[in-house]
């Protein structure tokens, strides 16, 4: 085996009261990769998309990965790793992380999967890193794992899958900028102790809820009093938006990651279709461009393809 | 049918990084209690016990729930209630809910079930509030319910009734006084962003771990950053009894509600009579009067007995 292809998925991160530590995969985006195996102990990057993405490897997200998990072992050979990107980078839905996840997951299959799940979250992260300056795990960790997971810990890294019911997923990417910093920026650095009872109290209720298929309990405990309030200021209509949603039947959802996606989980895919209509009639009415799909979480994470 | 006799549980609330809605019901001590139905509407108690708490209903937590209780029905009549407390008030572990829980779970069974688990919490909250000028729902939820509880929210009153695996509780109350007044004003108003998702990370791999019988992830979840620090110096010797209690094996714990009780959750009952070995080795040596017992969380709750 000197070649794996895989699907490795789009994701969404900071799940409503989840903030910084609940994620889930999606079944739609996903990234097409290819690694094989190269004599030289390096990376080599092979871009076939249109994002003009970096060739250097320690600045590329799936190089940098890569090479994390080379410096992990004692082998003398490399990865070449082939990517044709259809997760547009800066939608807030994982782009960078579906580069570092798959490019890990790959690379461990031909390696006859040496590094446990927890590890290849680890070089993921170092990818993670170049695309965003910080070493989470917040998108890498449901892609490596598949599902709704729970980042406990990143030092030490802590990767709790969830269990979940299967579910459906509207996302709508209008097609603004959200910096990633400018979103962090207007984070408080401090927060009630009431607010913060009420968050963890509504993220230990939605892990109760997901476990059990109790979907009124999700429902209830998707409120996020703390992120939401000032960073949906930065995506234009988020409050109708929502709203509509939850109007057409949506379980609950938020801002995707740090946006400008926004993402609703519904029981039916009957209903996520509904949310679609509801957020393409809000957003038809602006000049904003924007696309809109529904999916799957999906339980599977990174997709390796059969040679 | 016209009395019911119950034993109605201690409890432990703010169970570690779940400040202010987890909790769990322990299997001992309990209160009993006979609730018997009387020609007048209106609540009689008597107590059977030492502890001279108040006769008059609305200042008796038993009393004021039951009263709220009477308000809810149309009926005529009214309820004597004859309380032989073990659970000795100020300790920390639910003595004011344990009495307000079991008059409303024995009052219920005589008006044929009428009302519904959560409408119990509420009259029972009622109870609490004459006991603490708080109407919260920590212990009286896991009374109710049995087993391990979440109160999502209070308004509009939200229980969630946690999957968990047996565990073995060793709680030591030293015979000292924590004001609740005290407890509660030394609480931060605000917490760092950062302490809060690191809190909320835990309850929610908490709620993973006890539904998944993990007993490693239930361990490693048990930490809280926000409360324990300030309440800690409340307590004499804190540090010593959770280091020891850790050591000897115990998965972790900590406060009991605002104290003074400490408890310890542990896997096995050897282990629990471990820490408790440990945590009487560091008490013994003080001039402090405590008890430490070994006891299990109680999947029950209030305890119906047969008449």
């Amino acid at each position: 085996m000197s070649e794996i292809s895989v699907l490795s998925p789009a994701s969404v991160a900071n799940v409503v009261c989840g903030f910084d530590c609940l994620g889930f995969a999606l079944s739609a985006p996903c990234d097409e990769m290819t690694v094989r195996i190269i004599e030289k102990k390096t990376v080599r990057i092979v871009n076939r998309d249109d994002f003009n993405l970096p060739t250097k490897p320690e600045k590329n997200v799936a190089g940098a990965a890569l090479l994390s998990m080379l410096r992990a072992t004692d082998e003398n050979f490399g990865f070449e790793v082939e990517i044709t990107k259809h997760i547009k980078p800066g939608s807030g839905i994982g782009s960078s992380a579906a580069s570092a996840a798959g490019a890990v997951v790959a690379a461990n299959e031909l390696l006859d999967e040496r590094f446990s799940k927890l590890e290849l979250v680890k070089f993921a992260m170092d990818g993670e890193q170049v695309a965003s300056g910080a070493r989470h795990a917040d998108n890498v960790a449901p892609c490596v794992f598949g599902g709704f997971t729970l980042v406990r810990s990143i030092n030490p890294i802590d990767v709790i899958r969830l269990d979940f019911q299967p579910m459906f997923v509207t996302v709508v990417h209008p097609q603004i900028e959200v910096k990633t910093s400018e979103a962090r920026k207007i984070l408080p650095k401090q927060v009630s102790l009431t607010d913060a009872v009420r968050q963890w109290s509504n993220v230990g209720a939605l892990v109760s809820g997901l476990q059990k298929g109790d979907y009124e309990l999700i429902s209830r405990s998707l409120e996020d009093f703390i992120v939401e309030p000032v960073r949906k200021n930065l995506i234009p209509k988020f409050d109708e938006i929502k709203n509509e949603s939850l109007r057409a039947g949506a379980l609950g959802g938020g801002i995707s990651g740090s946006g400008p996606s926004v993402f609703m989980l519904s029981e039916t895919s009957v209903t996520a279709q509904k949310v679609k209509n509801a957020m393409r009639g809000i957003y038809s009415k602006t000049a904003i461009d924007f696309n809109i799909y529904v999916t799957e979480i999906n339980a599977e994470g990174v997709k390796i393809l059969d040679s």
